[in-house]
């Protein structure tokens, strides 16, 4: 499953096909970044029209290279590439990188020459990157395999984050933006159109690397996306973050990301859940990248959420309890001996409620700033602390950041920074932060967006064994998968889930009056008709349904009325009328499966009724989940006080429906077919829960994402 | 109503009672700064301990002083204070700025002290700013009265953005971010605890300014919300935008802040939608200040909300096409004609969708990325023109850079860059966009969240009538007020809300059992019966109603329950019962007053039932409210499609709807008590609207709210 990556990542040897001495053309460009950042194993340039290129001696084609390559670079155009892999495979070269365009991106020839580096890949002889790729860049061991501009630094900071891009240019800028800020890399890889490595191989590498401490990811689309819970359990296990900036989530981003890296941009919303249900993190901006790698890497482990602020503004204090209550982060009261403490240092303008408010007249004193500062941090009451500065400049400033630095060292829990002031007047705190990597901000907001993530990594580390059960039941649903055959109406879709375990209504197919009548009696009154043929999908526009029927009477008229109804309605002749027991004084919920073509099954609930149809209040997961998170989904839902209880109403058994959702899941997770079932609606009352209606549609084609789990 | 500010900006003398030698006191920092930004002035330090102060004539108090003063900035101790005040006056100083702390900030004392300086205001023969405040500074002008240590700066870039800020810390440190990055005031303001002069005194006079281009002000809470009305008119008349960084949204902000300044946060809400309604933008981070006050200042006005982006990298065009779905910005196709030109240009696998990806290739060729740009920003499909740039470094950026800023100056329309790369490598590129003054941003989300904001900046202006209109006649109904004495029950309130022209069911007061059938009678069938008690205000709950009663049989046993139920369940007996007319086959909606003591009455509508009780899918705005502001507010529920027909049903008439809340608004507006109105529910049927049920709930106490309109 994992790819050994030695000889990628560290060649003993690199032929570069398209070399050049021209400085302006990749070719040329690639040469002087493998120089440039010292490349210690061999280069061997290729290219019929020189004998060397900045002296190096060059070679008219890969196979004339006397010595073995283990990585080819490959600059020359897209029709030329085949000839090139096949002197790579006749000279055993295990990896290539394409730079060239001209591939699936660009129509239907590139297309098939697209296909065929895929084809030529699968029995893994040759290994190959891109291709309309910016290749890669390994910091650690000093191996410059791209053409990019943001190589021109005068000198690359090495560090703990390991990013792989499928978008080149965006890639490597976000690699130049966030060195500039001081954030170390250990690798970037483009990878472009992913003829064959895709970006969850580099991920699934880097996350087992000692040295890679934060894993980014700028994703289009996932080539296999069931790969993503294998990345998942590794990430858990090895305790690495993983941001993923997902793009194409609006149908305008879909259709411009499909028409770049010709990448199925998949389903948005279906992403966002799973990603929420493995412990990924979707990121969706390059700032928010930049702060929390920053955090994750300079900033010890948070213990929970909650959070103390001292500020030298008042006015700070409000706005990051603005932003902490936007973000659902706690702002305790502080502990009784804290307080005390404050008491001794603050005058009385100050405030003792948390924010703490030293104001900017008190803060200019070292002593009432600093015990102010342990005061807090010492707090039982807190997990995060927070120092909010805004105008402290000069040497103040720096001696200000010492301490902050020695006690962000001493204390067990984190602390950041927020000092609203510019580069110039701050200089001697900013200095000393920086270069001491102490996470600090100057804008509020992006600070408490920053924990809130930062807090959600952290927990989701502790939930592991949680995710690791689902997974691994996901996987295991997979494997026993369930298929049906053909579309099913209510009647046989009712009988189908019952056959799986779920309670259906007491109902029976009468065929002529007096059927229906016994039926019914043996049912017990009220009971409902309603039509059952595979011919009538929408029962009630066509007068097929009668409710509430309290006597045989009734329930006779009403056999033939519908009878008459679909005659007149459709033409039909129809004698199959369900006689069904009627489920009073319930609440409706709808449930519901879809499979995706490219994340498999994925369930749907939420209230039925206006709730689903007007107000699309539902929530959405990858199944299986168990009988805990089907209810903690239930109580997120907007409309979930209609369950638990509106207007002195009882609340129903949230367990009851919980252990309903959990138990269909596992059903959905089974399904491999393109499949819909709607179970609307799920009826629960005091004494139980029922489906009430279903429908089952299929599709005939069997779809790829389940062969490769 | 309007100050005049000549002596407070430009005063001819200043005294600084307090002036200190002491570089590192507040007084000493003051006289510095007035000296190194050359104030033109007579300074006159005050402190009885010294001859003269750096070189300047010291006196031992204001009257000592020879000549006028036009100023008087106080540093002394907050018990002292009456005492200089009271000189002040002997003296004539028209104002002064009060630094000390120690106010209503600082418990019952300093609340005592403050309200001294609030009275001493009153008839206006000196005008305080402060206290707890750090003064002003003008910019333009050269008057730096003020200690903040954001003068520290070697130089000040003047410029057009005029800013208040209540929390004298934040305020500055504000300033000081944005000047360093190169966004240019000519006033700062901070106006602490607001004993006589408050923000929108300064914003009404900035808006009046020629040089004040953009409004900015931070508030904690508004002393007298009502000017925002003028401050709005003003504004939509100069076409100045405001920014308000309103904070204490929270429960928690709003504690800090009423710790902070003193200030009453105020329903934050409220605040929310009348920003909306008056054309006010509404910011809560300094980094969104900082990229408004830019694009503000710096960039042409949009003719509408289409955006065209072109992009050196495929990756860029998806994350900002991305940004602008959820920020509703549109990014529609290209014109034919556009198209054409650009299929000129680019090679095959360039798309020529909108975003146009250019691919980094391309991009290296100044003919093709400069036609590329021309072609878009001519396109009649767009109005706003985004260039996308990643890893374009050395000249190759200076000259991109050039030519994006000829092309800004020659368009009509707006043009911003998004330039994804850190500042040492593109610093050709950066330096000439920073000193053209060109927008331009690191960030696609930052980009597109500001755009989104300047569009609506310039739509508020375009829709000026309506706002003043919406004013004017706020004002109209707060001057024609109504008032009602007691709480209302629903018989006395739908009387009432007849009266002022609210249709309301057929009703009438039955006091035995053949009234009420003959009242029942006159109606017609179905009808209500409801106990009708100003001491029974939940009348279900006591078995006081009886619903859809079809005959004279019905109607009589109804009322003899109702009597009953009545007795058992309360004790009370009771005669009078209404008999309702039933308003069958409606949509029931909630329509409600509540006048807040802050901001006045306000008007929250809604669908009825789970919508208003369980999703709270409701809408609050001040009133009143036009017909066509009331029907695109209903048309914002969550819920709308319940009005506009939701599985086959026909719509309501939503103008009848509309019509209905927007005369009901004209009856909250002219409401000035404490008073709570619910019309729940108000049922629309095909035939009509009527409200169902009504209460009035009437506080004694009249609010201040009133007085000072």
């Amino acid at each position: 499953m994992k790819t050994d990556f030695e000889k990628f990542f560290k060649p003993k040897s690199i032929a570069i096909v398209g070399a050049s001495p021209n400085e302006k053309s990749i070719g040329g460009r690639t040469i002087s970044h493998l120089l440039k950042y010292k490349y210690s194993g061999d280069i061997y340039p290729v290219n019929p029209k020189y004998d060397q290129i900045k002296g190096i001696q060059a070679y008219p084609d890969i196979k004339s290279i006397p010595n073995t390559v283990d990585l080819a670079i490959i600059i020359v155009a897209a029709k030329g590439i085949p000839r090139v892999i096949d002197q790579c495979l006749e000279k055993k070269v295990p990896f290539a990188i394409i730079f060239s365009s001209g591939f699936a991106e660009a129509g239907t020839e590139g297309e098939y020459l697209q296909s065929y580096l895929k084809n030529i890949t699968k029995n893994g002889d040759i290994r190959i990157l891109g291709p309309n790729c910016q290749g890669m860049f390994n910091i650690v061991d000093e191996v410059a395999a791209t053409f990019s501009g943001a190589l021109e630094l005068p000198s690359i900071i090495p560090g703990p984050v390991g990013f792989v891009s499928q978008s080149g240019a965006l890639g490597f800028s976000t690699f130049n933006q966030l060195e500039e800020e001081g954030i170390g890399f250990n690798y970037v890889v483009s990878t472009g159109n992913e003829a064959d490595l895709e970006v969850t191989d580099f991920l699934i590498e880097f996350a087992t690397h000692d040295q890679t401490e934060v894993l980014v990811s700028y994703v289009e689309g996932f080539k296999k996306p069931e790969r993503l819970f294998d990345l998942a359990e590794i990430c858990l296990r090895e305790e690495k973050p993983l941001l993923i900036f997902k793009v194409g989530n609006s149908e305008l981003g879909a259709k411009a990301a499909s028409s770049h890296t010709a990448a199925l941009a998949g389903s948005s919303d279906l992403y966002d859940s799973l990603f929420k249900q493995i412990g990924i993190t979707k990121v969706s901006d390059i700032e928010e990248v930049a702060d929390l790698c920053k955090i994750l890497t300079r900033t010890k482990r948070p213990p929970g959420n909650r959070v103390g602020i001292i500020t030298t503004s008042g006015g700070a204090g409000v706005i990051l309890a603005d932003h902490c209550a936007i973000n659902s982060i706690d702002v305790p009261p502080l502990a009784e001996p804290t307080k005390q403490i404050l008491q001794q240092y603050l005058p009385d303008f100050g405030s003792d409620l948390n924010p703490v408010d030293l104001t900017a007249q008190v803060a200019g004193s070292e002593e009432l700033f600093n015990e102010s500062v342990n005061a807090v941090a010492n707090d039982p009451n807190i997990d995060i602390l927070i120092v909010a500065l805004t105008m402290v400049t000069g040497p103040r400033a720096g001696d200000m950041a010492k301490f902050l630095i020695k006690k962000s060292k001493e204390m067990d829990k984190p602390l950041v920074v927020v000092w609203m002031a510019g580069d110039q007047l701050a200089k001697p705190g900013f200095e000393v932060l920086k270069s001491e990597k102490l996470t600090f901000f100057k804008s509020p907001k992006r600070c408490i967006e920053t924990l809130r993530k930062f807090i959600d990594i952290h927990s989701n580390f502790k939930r592991r064994k949680e995710i690791y059960q689902f997974i691994s039941e996901r996987r295991e649903c997979l494997i026993t998968t369930k298929s049906i055959e053909n579309n099913l109406n209510e009647y046989e879709a009712k009988r189908w889930l019952n056959q799986q375990g779920l309670p259906v209504t007491k109902e029976k197919i009468a065929r002529f009056p007096e059927e229906a009548v016994k039926y019914a009696t043996e049912i017990g009154f009220p009971v409902a008709l309603k039509v059952v043929s595979n011919k009538i999908p929408h029962k009630t526009d066509v007068g097929g349904v009668a409710l509430n029927l309290c006597s045989p009477e009734e329930v006779e008229n009403a056999y033939l009325s519908i009878k008459n109804n679909i005659k007149q309605n459709t033409g039909l002749e129809i004698d199959n009328i369900i006689v069904q027991e009627m489920v009073l004084d319930g609440i409706e919920v709808f449930v519901g499966c879809h499979v995706d073509p490219q994340l498999g099954p994925s369930l749907t609930f939420g209230l039925g009724g206006i709730f689903v149809e007007v107000l699309k209040d539902t929530k959405t997961v990858l199944p299986p989940i168990s009988q805990n998170t089907a209810k903690t989904l239930i109580q997120e839902l907007n409309g979930s006080k209609v369950l638990t209880g509106v207007r002195g109403q009882q609340s129903i058994d949230l367990d009851l429906l919980a252990e309903f959702i959990s138990r269909f899941s596992r059903i959905c997770a089974s399904l491999k077919q393109e499949i819909q079932i709607d179970l609307n609606p799920v009826v629960i009352t005091k004494s139980g829960i029922k489906i009430v209606d279903a429908l089952v549609i299929v599709e005939e084609e069997e779809k790829n994402f389940i062969r490769s789990v």
